[in-house]
C-alpha cells in the first residue's frame, strides 16, 4: 500500500485545459501524422481488407452451431451461456394505457472496454486504430478502436487469442487514463447495454503491429467524410473526449437543460420486461429470420463466419438486420456565433433510463412512408427537403458490426432555417451548444449513440458546424 | 408558440454563482429568520404535532383494507394497482457464481417530486417547510419540504384534497427552477425508484397556512443537528443545492474520481430480477409479518393510519421495517485544508445503474456482530470507537415515512486519523471533497441517500468537516 503525503492536493481538473490543449492541437492536424498520411491510411485500409481472409455467409438460423433456442422461451443462447442472448422484451411507453410493443432484443449484461491509445509524436498527440474486420459491416474491415473487448474477451470465452493492448487499458494507471466513462448502446435492440469508453496515454513505447496506425485525430475527422471507414466503436469515444474549449454563452443556461431534461425523463414513461422470444405477436418465424409479419423495423438472422484474423478462426453467431437505411441528423444554429444543435429527448425499450438525447431526427424514413406528413417523425421533411447549401455534413455510417448486420445510417448535419431557430422548440426538444453536449459526455445515460457519432464528426473536425 | 430572438444568448450558467451567493447568504443566517426563530420553529412543530389527530396501529397484512396478495405470487398490491407493490427480488453480485440472494422488494415506478419552495424575505432567500405527519417517523411529525407528491397524487388516486402548492412545481417556468435533478431512493428496500429533487423560486406571493413556514438554510441546518426533526425528503433536496463556491483543488482530480467511479460500476456486477413474493427461500410468513426466519435485515409490515390532516382520513398500508438502527458514517479529513469525505462504492440491488457512492459505513451494526473483526464492515470499528474529538457530527435520522417504519441511523461524520489519510484507501473507496461531491450532485444516480442526507448536513452547516 503506497503512503501519500497528505499534503498533496492536486489541481481539480489537473491537466484538463491542458488536456484539451493537446486534443485541439491533434484536431488541427489533418492530411499527415507522424506515421502516415491520410492518403496512405485509406490505402492501408484497402490493403489490409484484401490481406485478410473474412467471409459473411448467410445461414439458416437452426445451423447456428453452438447456439440453441431454449426449448420453453425460443430465446437464442450459446451453449457456454457467454456472449449474449436474444430475448423478447414486452415495452410500455407512456402512462396507464401507454403504447406498448413486443420485439426481440439483445440481452448482454457484461459492460465491455472500447479503448483507444493516445501517445505523443513530435509533440502531437495520435491514436492507435485498428483495421478491424466485424461480420455484420457492409465493407467489413473499418477503422476501428485499439481495442475493443467484452468481458468475455478477457476471461478467454472465445478460446482464441488475446486481444491485442488489452492489459493496457484493464490496468492502466488511473493517472494515464484521459477519458473512462459508461456510454449506452442501440436502446431499439439492445437492453440496458452499456460500454466502458476510454482513451488511455500509454505509459512507454508500444509495440507495432500491420493491423495499427497511429493517426491524429484531425485525420480521423478527415476519414469521418467518408462513407463506411470509421467504425462505431471508435466514433462513440471520439465523442467523449474535448477538443474546444468550454464556451461561456448558450442559448439556454445549463440549469435550463439540466431541468428540461429532469422533466422529459420523469413525463415519459417506459416499462421494459423481458418475455419468451417464442410467440412475440407481429413476428414470424421462418428458416433464416425471425421478422415481423409487415417486414418492417428489423430482423434476426444467422451468419457464418470464416476469419484468418480475428480472436478465432470461425464461428457462427445471430445478428440483427435493419429493413433498410436509416437516418440520423443534427438541426443546426448558430446563436451569436455559438454553434447548437437541436437535440430530441428519445425513449427507446432498452435504455436503462428512459431517456437520452438523440439526434433530431433519427429513424429508418421507409417505415413511414405510409403516413401523412403530419403523422412522420418531427422534422422528416424539413431534413429530407433540405436544399444542398443548408447539409454541412453528409455521410453513411454503419453501427456495430459484431452484432447488426447491414445496419447503416445517412449521418446529417442540417443548419436551421432563421424561423425554425427563432421558435420555441416543441415539447421534447432543446437547442444545446456543443460545449454543453460536452459536459455532459463526461456522464453516463445523457446522450444516445447515434448522436454521439454526430457529435464525433464535430470534436474531430469533420464537421464543421 | 413565442418567438425568441435568435440573437439572445444566455450565458452558460446563468445566475450560477449568483445563486450559490443567494444560498450562501441564507446558509449563514442562523438563530432566526424573517418569519421564526429556530426556537419558534421547534415549538411551532411541537405545536403541530399536538394538533394533528394522526394515529398508527400495526395490524395483520391480511387486514390491509385495499390491498391484496396476488394469487399466484404473493405479490401484495393495492386494489386500484396504484402506489406501490412490495415484490420478491432475486440480486445477483459478482459475476459468474456470485453472491445472490432473494428479498422481499417495493416496486413503485413512477416518479414522484420532491419541491421546496424558496422565496427571498430582507433580501435573504427562505425555504417553504411543512410540518407534516407520515406513519413510519418514530415521532410521527417532522420537517418536510413544501411538496412530497407521487404521480397518483397528481392524478388524485387518493381522492382526497389536492397537494398544496404542488402546481407551483409541476407547471414552473424553467426559469424559476433552482434545482432539478433525479436522485435515487433507498437501493435495499426500492427496486430502480427514483424522485425528482426541486428547488423552485416562488414567483410571487404565496399563501401562508398554519403547517407551513419560511425557514432559511441556516436554520434548517440547526434543526439537522437534532435527533428526528428534519425528515429524508428535505434532507435529499437539501444535498443538490450548493452553498459554498467550487474549490479549486482536490486530492484527486476530477478525471481521477470519474474514472475511479467507471471502473467500480463495471467491476461490480448486479443482475435483479423480479420473482414472486410467495416462497422467497429464509422469508418466513406470520399474520403480522413477512421476516427472515433468522430476524435480520428487515420485515414487512401493515399498519392503519388514522389522521385528521393528510390527502386522506384514514388508510392502510404496508411498511418496511428494519429490525434494529443503523450507522451511516463518513470519514472524513481535510488535504490541506479543503475537507474530503472518504466514499464507499456501494452496489444495493435496487440501484438502477448497479454502483452509486455511499458513506464510509451504511449499515446496521447487529447484523455483523457475530462475526469476527476481519469479516465486518470496512472502518466499522474504527468508527464505533472513535472518540469524541474525532466525531463532527451525530444525529439520529429516520428514513422516508410514508414507506419505511421507525427506520433510524446515526449519522456521523468521524475525522479520520492521520495514518487512514495517508494511506491510499483500499478497493472501493476513494477520497472527494465536498466540492467535487457537489458537482456529482448535479446529476442522477452518482450519490445514494444516505450520503445525499451527509451532505445536507454540511451544506446547511448543520456539519463543520
Amino acid at each position: 500500500m503506497s503512503l501519500l503525503q497528505p499534503g498533496l492536493v492536486r489541481p481539480r481538473s489537473s491537466g484538463h485545459s491542458r488536456l484539451t490543449e493537446r486534443l485541439m492541437r491533434s484536431a488541427a492536424e489533418t492530411g499527415a501524422g507522424a506515421q502516415v498520411s491520410t492518403e496512405e491510411a485509406r490505402r492501408w485500409l484497402t490493403e489490409r481488407r484484401a490481406a485478410h481472409h473474412f467471409q459473411v455467409e448467410r445461414i439458416p438460423l437452426g445451423e447456428l452451431r453452438d447456439w440453441s433456442f431454449d426449448p420453453g422461451s425460443g430465446n437464442l443462447g450459446h451453449d457456454t451461456g457467454r456472449f449474449f442472448t436474444v430475448e423478447g422484451v414486452e415495452a410500455v411507453v407512456g402512462e396507464d394505457s401507454g403504447l406498448a410493443w413486443q420485439q426481440p432484443i439483445i440481452v448482454q449484461p457484461e459492460i465491455g472496454i472500447l479503448g483507444i491509445l493516445a501517445k505523443e509524436f513530435d509533440g502531437v498527440l495520435h491514436l492507435l486504430m485498428q483495421a478491424k474486420m466485424e461480420p455484420g459491416n457492409p465493407n467489413l474491415l473499418q477503422l476501428s478502436p485499439t481495442v475493443q473487448a467484452t468481458r468475455s474477451n478477457y476471461t478467454r470465452a472465445h478460446r482464441g487469442s488475446a486481444v491485442r493492448y488489452l492489459e493496457l487499458f484493464a490496468s492502466a494507471p488511473r493517472t494515464d487514463v484521459l477519458v473512462d466513462v459508461l456510454q449506452s448502446e442501440h436502446g431499439a435492440w439492445f437492453l440496458h447495454k452499456a460500454n466502458r469508453n476510454m482513451l488511455v496515454e500509454a505509459p512507454g513505447d508500444v509495440a507495432g503491429h500491420e493491423d495499427f496506425r497511429w493517426l491524429t485525430i484531425g485525420q480521423i475527422g478527415e476519414l469521418l467524410r467518408l462513407d463506411n471507414v470509421v467504425n462505431m466503436n471508435a466514433r462513440t469515444i471520439l465523442s467523449c473526449i474535448e477538443t474546444f474549449p468550454q464556451d461561456e454563452s448558450a442559448r439556454n443556461s445549463d440549469s435550463f437543460v439540466q431541468s428540461w431534461f429532469t422533466a422529459e425523463r420523469c413525463r415519459r414513461h417506459l416499462r421494459a420486461s423481458l418475455v419468451p422470444l417464442r410467440g412475440l405477436p407481429d413476428w414470424v418465424w421462418s428458416p433464416y429470420t425471425i421478422e415481423r409479419a409487415d417486414r418492417r423495423y428489423f430482423r434476426v438472422v444467422g451468419v457464418s463466419v470464416q476469419a484468418g484474423s480475428r480472436e478465432v478462426i470461425g464461428w457462427r453467431q445471430p445478428l440483427i438486420e435493419p429493413v433498410a437505411q436509416g437516418i440520423c441528423a443534427f438541426l443546426t444554429y448558430q446563436f451569436d456565433g455559438v454553434p447548437h444543435v437541436l437535440a430530441s429527448a428519445r425513449v427507446e425499450c432498452g435504455f436503462r433510463n428512459t431517456v437520452e438525447l438523440g439526434p433530431t431526427l433519427q429513424c429508418v424514413p421507409g417505415n413511414y412512408r405510409h403516413l401523412s406528413p403530419a403523422e412522420r417523425p418531427r422534422y422528416l421533411d424539413d431534413i429530407l427537403g433540405a436544399d444542398a447549401s443548408r447539409i454541412l455534413y453528409e455521410a453513411v455510417h454503419s453501427e456495430e458490426g459484431g452484432r447488426f448486420l447491414n445496419a447503416q445510417s445517412r449521418y446529417m448535419f442540417v443548419r436551421a432555417d432563421d424561423r425554425t431557430a427563432a421558435q420555441e422548440p416543441p415539447p421534447g426538444f432543446c437547442w444545446i451548444s456543443i460545449g454543453q453536449m460536452a459536459a455532459l459526455l463526461r456522464h453516463s445515460h445523457y446522450v444516445n449513440v447515434q448522436a454521439r457519432s454526430l457529435v464525433a464528426c464535430v470534436i474531430t473536425g469533420a464537421a464543421s458546424i
